[in-house]
């Protein structure tokens, strides 16, 4: 794995707000409380959570287009943010905090590979935070945290797993996959695409116990940057 | 798995047409050939596909708003037609027929659960006559083949697996899975969400061989209607 | 006329589902309940009707761009989805069916002229069948209806009028008319246009002729389908 | 039929401009020359006419909202956009002015019923203008005329047919027609839509019979303000 | 300046309507009450005042691609209607006219140049006529009037300060600056532009002087032409 | 001013990258060189500049919906980027760096008011760097620098005219006033709101006298930043 690092309390005004650097990856992840749930959801007791995912133009190579400007975000996008939104809802007890829906939000400031996995580490701990503060709020009893859960990549490279790929390893790679897991090892979501040729069962597992130690080592991350763990 | 079926030459228009049933879930697959690439790959030699999905407004339990009159396409639709698309591309050779490209469709006319693994086993037989219509002109020599790849689901149902999963199955399943393979048993694409709680590696390995059965089934039924093989 | 076919039940889950065929004509028309009405019609105690109309992509000879991935619907599909409303709109009486909106759906799946006319012939059936479905469930105590409506083409070729073109002779043809009309003769719609050069009033009056022969069997048609006739 | 003006000349910049006023329907009609063609017509040596439609946001009793910060044309503006283009094409040759555009604009300031019909018989002489100048400046040898074209509506109001209906009348009328005729009493558009109960065909004729003795003063009055006939 | 006219009622519909001609320059201006304010205002008592802007597609030199059939407003619409709303909202006491919004409609149909300064001395008159037609009716004692506002363009052509330029004019000038005061000569906007090279202090200063004079001026034009004061 | 921080090479791979700090506002400034200009420039030997700036969903005291997901740019939005594009094309000679585009993007991720002119005044070293890069790499001789140029807001609290506001400060100002000049005091742009009541021209100047010492501190540290000038 390349450098990793969460920085807590990045900016000022979200409930959560984390740095999240993989290398020469860096995605500002925050989470906002809103005292509402969607429409389809009001009066059910229960919340919701949504993450929504976005680049700045020149956090890569060469510069994008804005989605904003071009007036639609990409399948790309749409496509990450709502694999943030599935992984994030495994981790939290969705009955356990009230008609409130939590939104995250995952901006990368600059992007070399494995933008999606570090927003999920990342944004697991904004999302941690922001319940911790409604505790201290008094609005819920404690943070209703069913397991942490990170993501990290693993992709083949001439026939050789390797994890965390960086942008220049994700566009020569073979095969691509993107793992989220609890720590206790369990599966939250596997996304693997053969980019070259495809790979076989031997392989997919090669990668998967490769990813669950990386996985491992993020958690333990995230729980001392939150102080829950100690070095 | 649900009775299958794969209707060819559906419609009368279309290079490849093949209605695709997998018990009450039907959509009509279709293979256009157009005579250019897109811009970024002008002048390479090399052949572009592509992949778009729709759903008649009709086709579910409770009518949906038609994407086209909301004027954009959801999240899921296009999630689902990139993975048509990767899926595809890695069954031919794109160097393989000039500088022209296969567009794919897949409309659901009635959806019943697993409208993407039925889209994608039904349109690589649409592509594959397409392709064979090409070579019929004296356009290709062959079909450029890599290898028939196919789609199934897997889900985890009260704790056990179960393949292709109808709409009620999948709405009550723990786990949800799309598997893309080839007829080697190798991935093309897996693609796992925890719906209920994690799942384990074993309970992995045990949906991911009920998919190569599945597939291998499927792959032969592909190849069977194209005539490549006996009954 | 060409041959001309209306399957009902063509889907599972519509409360009204034709698959309409005019010739290689091919559209399936829905009919779906909705428990509300739009905001303007809200407590007045009264029902809605709107119809939408859609061409899959390779509905046609060569292949159309779909209109939800280019984020709007053409003109030629807002005008035929509003004429298609008008038309079963005054078939029904849109007071006697309680603050409910019917959505009709029209989707063509084949396409070789007269796509409007076919739509409204077959969703029509659609239409009654939702319709006998609220009374069987006892939520109206009769179906609504004002009178039958079917929809037929006419053109002048080499001065020649006839009846239900095909695309080929709607393409060469010098007067384009769609005539929507009941079962007693009288006119719901008329839209003619000179696409070579102005016509005469007398050629008008041969067209419109020649139309009222066609609605005539077309209605005949739609009720024995129906049972509401014998052969 | 109500009183008529037209006011050529009424903007500066447009190659013709035309206010045009039936009653209160106050319609300010333009025609531009624009040296190119559409994509799909290029080199073929022949031009095209294309007709864009608006209605300021307060034109009408209540204020409308504004298409252009709404982000789109509504189905009636692009079904009667497109009748407007249809009628005035039929009007010149399109193979005699070469790779040029008629771009016409029709803009209601006041609406008070019949502001397609008003459109289409203004800018007709729009467009003859613009092509006059296209004369004068040595582009073309003579305005490349098939015939005039003028249009208006005729409806139904308690079993009595009727001319021009202004606002009031059209929203209680049973029928609404819109006819479309050249100098010679032939049709270019007939389109009637039953509002009330539908008609029947001698009420049809009646109907026709009017437009025609409306269409021929309206080609008069068009002439006359062109300076081709003599009060 | 300019030859300046302010036609009051020229169209006939809206609580407000002012066509106003500033030379060549010739905007329609209305305004419209509605009885309801956004809902960030609901249940506050107070009011609401906003504005909108667009151009014919021919009120140029060349034909501008139309807004609405472009889906979008342009950056340079959306800047200037939110300059006029802020103008107007500057004129009037929003806390005295109950919950109700004044939506304002400024449309160009002539542009050459100043469209933006005469939207806005225009459609004070129109909203003072809408509030004047409130006091008739009874819904408020009086126009709730702060202080009468106008705007004026000044520019800068060859190191000469010039006041209203026209469109050739403004293309040419080296600063362009708006200024919209009001009649004790206190300013409300202030735009300055240094479109050649930056401007000074002192050259500031001789602009502001002569668009005060320009104001005053259009101030007493409005006055009079709404008979609050003599000729 | 608040305490002012300009951090040079922020993020990796922009030709220019600057994060700008005033107080709570951060914004990540960078500059992008494209090797083309715009359809309507090809060809004439000359450059483009262009800007564009966007917000961080939580960079604000509640989370503002994220534009890429609305489908638009607010009309706020496009005017803060209109400026920053205008005010900087003021800062270079367009005609000097051959037909390339400078893309300039400015995102803010804390916003405490005053957004739009640190934008200004830290893209503006942004730019300046990425024209270097160009030196350096042979592409250009020297920077094509007309003026540096740097951006304040003032307002008027309480009839006390003060500089760089916060949001709670902008928010409670009867003024609202945005300075760019350059280093000799000349101005680039003004616009100056009156948010309370309007402001005589007095006050006018002694808030560009305030702006106006502001802006020369500004550049100082603009150019100390660039090692242009000693600190």
């Amino acid at each position: 794995m390349r450098s990793i690092e969460f920085v807590r309390n990045y900016t000022k005004y979200a409930e959560g707000s984390v740095l999240t650097v993989f290398g020469d990856t860096k995605v500002i992840c925050t989470a906002s409380i809103e005292e509402s749930v969607p429409p389809f959801l009001r009066g059910r007791g229960r919340g919701w959570l949504t993450a929504e995912y976005g680049m700045l133009p020149r956090s890569t190579h060469t510069r994008m287009e804005r989605e904003a400007a071009r007036g639609r975000q990409s399948g790309r996008t749409q496509e990450i943010q709502r694999l943030i939104g599935r992984s994030i809802r495994a981790a939290f007890d969705l009955n356990a905090f009230g008609e409130r829906t939590l939104k995250l939000d995952c901006d990368v400031i600059q992007a070399d590979g494995g933008t999606r996995t570090a927003s999920i580490s990342g944004v697991m701990i904004a999302a941690y935070d922001a319940f911790s503060l409604m505790v201290e709020e008094g609005l819920i009893e404690k943070v209703p945290l069913n397991h942490f859960v990170a993501a990290i990549s693993v992709g083949v490279i001439q026939g050789i797993p390797m994890l965390d790929l960086d942008y220049q390893e994700d566009s020569s790679c073979d095969t691509d996959m993107n793992v989220v897991m609890t720590e206790s090892g369990d599966f939250v979501e596997i996304q693997g695409t053969a980019e070259g040729g495809p790979f076989s069962h031997s392989m997919l597992n090669e990668m998967l116990g490769m990813a669950q130690k990386g996985i491992d080592e993020l958690i333990h991350m995230q729980k001392r940057v939150l102080g829950l763990e100690n070095d």
